[in-house]
């Protein structure tokens, strides 16, 4: 990473942003309510959900992004806001307008983030009573207070900040992230947030947005559901102080690394916290006939459930890995397929690797962490994606996760 | 179904058919080597995996069906012959000629197939060593054991029989299969063998099969991945004696009934005996915008992990529901789509319906069985599949089951 370190901090790392949260009991008596405020209007990106059902949320804060400034952001977990039709879109607005009231900000500036259960409207009442506590308790510190308030599965927060220098001045990128179950690649059910004090041109922070997320929230997956309310945003306020960044800015490609490490961070946290997870498995594909080859065939090996459940039994079986890249799509040609577990050759040319024992095999997959690397020997396609195992645990948290 | 009937039997119940099964001890001491004969070369069809690594067995059928003709059947279950390379492909050759030379039938008249673990090769001298003890124990009610041999995770076997009426003469089908996880339509993982002793031209009999596949075991799943070594064999040996059955018959439509009736009842017993299944689900989507796009829907519900996991704990989760519609890539508006659980509806117009009490519809998942029917109400498109639950002991049938 060269010149780019971490440090604490989350969200509010960065210069001229402010947090906090409270209890507004939309489901549990926890707090469940967030608010993110820059103290001045911020260079504003966003990338949202290609499910066809959207959240109220997602489609507010899609319209609003798209002129590339926003100040200040609400989110709530308990309540997606999702297949509430006109009510809920109605609430969302409300949620929108309430909040810049109470911060005096303009009200296209104030965007509005939901995730938890589908189907049941917002409770209105008690959000609205919440609105000014929680502006009351806005803070330099309310990164983590934030990070929690938006959990709904998960187990821990997830949280990231970088440092790094540009023209002289020190720059930060902060962010956070839930989701832990609905996980698939395209902008997995998960909402994330960052913040930088850099200043960014708007169509620069989009790009260096959507490469990131790319190479990290979109090559992750859980179980490869797609949710209704994905959404990541990004606010650059510039008060950092630095010439403006843009591509051909001699520091362009160190912020575009920092975006990619902290998404990529924030991603492979998302992942290690699936639920029920208790491995982290990294599928990476080469030698395909082309990129999207690769992509089907690591896809359909990171979701085949029985490819999971192997994982979780610590089994080496192969069979399920490349019986997954047989049905992908992908072209593949079963003498030529080599399949690796971290380094240790399972299969070479289509067939089990007698100079491999089954017992070192099963070394690796005892792991909590390890690589399946598949080549085709085709091409000079690649693909990477992280995910985990399925568990017991996982069907259970999911049969009793109520409607 | 008017004149057509249930009867006893399996794959023998039509005349001229002997079956027989022995324990070879391929992976586990219990039957796991069957045989199914014709008394007189049948005319045969075959389906087969559409999955890009294909088991030697499949790749022999597949070649052998071609001709149209065919008079026996050797399958064993514990070992797939899948990705063992030209061993695995002289194996299933070898076993092919072992068995025709001990049945004194002609060589390419005999078909072999494979079920069980991918990537270890057949242990021919057992195999070798059982055929002739098969060949002495064939006969006519040699169905049953037939049926139990060939089962690997099912835990049950799965056999029909129907008899109906053709030129005055009584005909019969019978059926068989395996298959209990790595089930997903495209000719999910599973065996299944078909017989009867009607005349059926060659090419009719092709098309009565693959149009009785398309409506039910081309319907079904449970864990959405796709096997190496599906097949499924059907022959027709004439013994019945009635006049050849093909498009124009008088009896034409009837025959295509009974075998499209006796897919559909083994496919349902699949499903049924889905690995670690506790609820049978019928899933229907209908007013979608074309049959291809009703297809999507189908599919992206009966094949999410969320939606099936929801179904174990006996949860309406009708949002997950929407949720994978609205990622199945079919046409959908959210405003227009009703949800039912069997008769109750859950959702009207996009949103929960009020009418509906959630303690009438838990009544309706507690069920073995319900139907999950979604309108979207934009056309004409309509499609069903058939799964089942996805529950903690298919996580651990499936950690467990050994490379």
């Amino acid at each position: 990473m060269g010149s780019i370190k971490a440090v604490r901090g989350g969200v509010t790392a960065p210069q001229g942003y402010r947090a906090a949260a409270v209890e507004a009991r939309i489901k549990h008596p926890r707090p469940d309510l967030a608010m993110l405020v820059s103290d001045v209007p911020a260079v504003a990106a966003g990338m949202f959900t290609t499910n066809r059902i959207q959240a109220a949320p997602v489609r507010l804060c899609r319209d609003r992004v798209r002129r590339g400034r926003a100040q200040a952001i609400l989110v709530n977990s308990g309540c997606a806001n999702a297949c509430t039709g006109t009510r809920g879109w109605a609430d969302a607005c409300r949620m929108a307008t309430m909040a810049a009231r109470a911060l005096d900000i303009r009200e296209p500036d104030m965007l509005v983030c939901s995730t938890g259960t589908i189907g049941i409207p917002m409770p209105m009442d008690r959000v609205e009573a919440a609105i000014p506590k929680l502006v009351a308790g806005l803070n330099r510190k309310g990164g983590d207070a934030a990070a929690k308030a938006i959990m709904t599965t998960d187990t821990v927060d997830k949280q990231e900040a970088l440092e790094f220098r540009v023209n002289g001045k020190t720059v930060r990128i902060g962010g956070m992230c839930k989701g832990a179950g609905m996980i698939e690649p395209n902008m997995a059910t998960m909402l994330a947030f960052l913040t930088t004090d850099a200043a960014v041109a708007p169509g620069a922070l989009k790009q260096a947005l959507r490469d990131a997320v790319n190479r990290s929230f979109n090559r992750i997956t859980v179980d490869g559901d797609q949710s209704t309310n994905d959404t990541i945003l990004f606010l650059a306020n510039g008060m950092a102080g630095n010439r403006v960044l843009k591509p051909g800015h001699p520091a362009w490609r160190l912020f575009c690394e920092a975006v990619q490490t902290i998404c990529l961070r924030l991603a492979c946290r998302l992942v290690k916290d699936g639920e029920g997870a208790t491995r982290f498995v990294t599928v990476c594909v080469k030698g395909a006939a082309s990129d999207a080859d690769a992509q089907k065939a690591t896809r359909a090996i990171a979701n085949s459930l029985l490819v999971k459940t192997s994982w979780f039994g610590a089994d080496p079986n192969w069979g399920r890995v490349i019986d997954a890249v047989g049905y992908s799509g992908a072209r593949v040609e079963e003498s030529k397929v080599d399949i690796r577990y971290d380094r240790l050759r399972a299969v070479r040319s289509g067939q089990k690797d007698a100079r491999t024992p089954l017992s070192d095999l099963e070394k690796v997959l005892r792991q909590q962490s390890f690589t399946v690397e598949v080549d085709l020997h085709l091409g000079r396609g690649t693909d990477t994606v992280y995910t985990c195992d399925c568990s017991v645990e996982y069907i259970k948290i999911n049969a009793a996760y109520m409607t």
